[in-house]
C-alpha cells in the first residue's frame, strides 16, 4: 500500500489551518487542485477534511494516482483516509470533535462516493460537477442519478457548485498542459 | 494513512500461491474471509488479485476497517492496493504479466465497484450477493442496479454466484459471533 503525499502538501498537514468561511475552505481545496497541476505532481483535484463548526482544517489531499501506482489515491481518498488516522477513528461521525465535513474541488467520483458514505462525515461540498471532469476526459463512473438523495437519506448533506467556475479553471489548465487523462478505458489513457 | 494488514496475512502475501482453477481461488478469498473472522481481526471480507491466465496470486487483502481506523479498508481495496504496488502500476491493465482478475467473497460496495473499474482488472468474480451482505446488516451503498452492465460497458467481465454459499456461511458465523456492523448511518453502528 503506498500513498505518497507531495512534499509541498507536508508543512499543511503538518499545521492546518482554521478556516472559519465555507467558502475559504473550498478556495483552498482548488488552490491545491492548482498546486498539484503547477507543480506537476498529479491530477487537477484537491479536497479536505474541516470540523463544520470551527473551521479547523484536520486533514488534506490531493491526487497522486500516477506518482503513487495507486489507482485509488484521489484527492477525496487520501484527504478521508488522513483525517480518519488524525481522528483515530474509523468513523468522523463518532468523534467527539466533529461533525466533520469534505470539502472537494470536484464531485466525487462512485468510489469517492461509497468513501464518503462510509467515513462519517456529515456534509459533503463540492465545486466543479461530474461534467466539469467528463469535458476534460475523465470517467466519474456509474453513479446512480439520485446520488444526492441517496447520500442525504443516509444523513449526509451536499453542497453543490461552490466556487465551481474556479475549480473548472484548473481542470481546463490541466488539460491546456497535456496532463495524463486515465480511465477505466486503458485505452482513454493519454498523455496529451 | 494506515493499513495494518494482519500478522496472519503476512507469510501468505510474501510467498502467494499459484492456483490454477478458479474455484480454488475463491476458495483462498473466502478461506480469508473467514480466518479473519476466526481470529477477530476484521468483517467477514476477502478478496484477491490473481493473474487470470497462470492464476499466480499477486496480492490478497480482508477488511481491516476497524483496527486501521480506516473506512475504505475494504478487502478489495486492500487486494487492489497491494497488487499495483507489487506491479508497480496505478493500472493493472497496462501490466506485462496481465490480465489480472479480482476475486472477491463478496459483492463489491459502492467504494469498491468504483476501485474495480480504475484498477484496470480485466474480470471481477464474486461469491455472495449484496442481499447476503445486507442480511446480516451491511449497507452497500446506492450502486446502480445496472451496475454488472456499467462494469461491462467498460471492459471488466463479471462472474457472479461462484461458491456463494460458502461466502454465506461466513458471513452468517460473522453475525453469530457478534461483530461489530458498521454503515453510513452511525445508528447502525453497533456490536451485537
Amino acid at each position: 500500500m503506498q500513498v505518497a503525499v507531495p512534499g509541498w502538501l507536508e508543512p499543511m498537514l503538518a499545521d492546518p489551518p482554521v478556516l472559519a468561511r465555507r467558502t475559504d475552505r473550498m478556495r483552498l481545496a482548488i488552490a491545491l487542485a492548482r498546486e498539484n497541476v503547477d507543480r506537476g505532481t498529479g491530477g487537477p483535484f484537491g479536497a479536505l477534511v474541516a470540523q463544520t463548526t470551527t473551521g479547523r482544517v484536520v486533514a488534506a489531499g490531493v491526487n497522486v494516482v500516477v506518482a503513487s501506482h495507486n489507482s485509488t489515491a484521489h484527492a477525496e481518498m487520501v484527504a478521508l483516509q488522513l483525517a480518519e488516522a488524525r481522528v483515530g477513528a474509523f468513523d468522523l461521525g463518532t468523534a467527539a470533535e466533529g461533525p466533520y465535513e469534505l470539502v472537494s474541488s470536484v464531485e466525487p467520483c462512485v468510489m469517492c462516493l461509497g468513501a464518503v458514505l462510509w467515513s462519517g462525515v456529515s456534509t459533503l461540498i463540492c465545486a466543479a460537477r461530474d461534467e466539469d471532469a467528463h469535458a476534460i476526459g475523465f470517467d466519474e463512473g456509474p453513479k446512480p442519478s439520485h446520488w444526492v438523495d441517496a447520500v442525504g437519506s443516509r444523513g449526509i448533506a451536499v453542497v453543490l457548485d461552490l466556487l465551481r467556475q474556479e475549480s473548472v479553471a484548473v481542470l481546463e489548465e490541466y488539460r491546456a498542459r497535456g496532463g495524463p487523462i486515465y480511465n477505466a478505458s486503458h485505452a482513454v489513457l493519454t498523455t496529451r
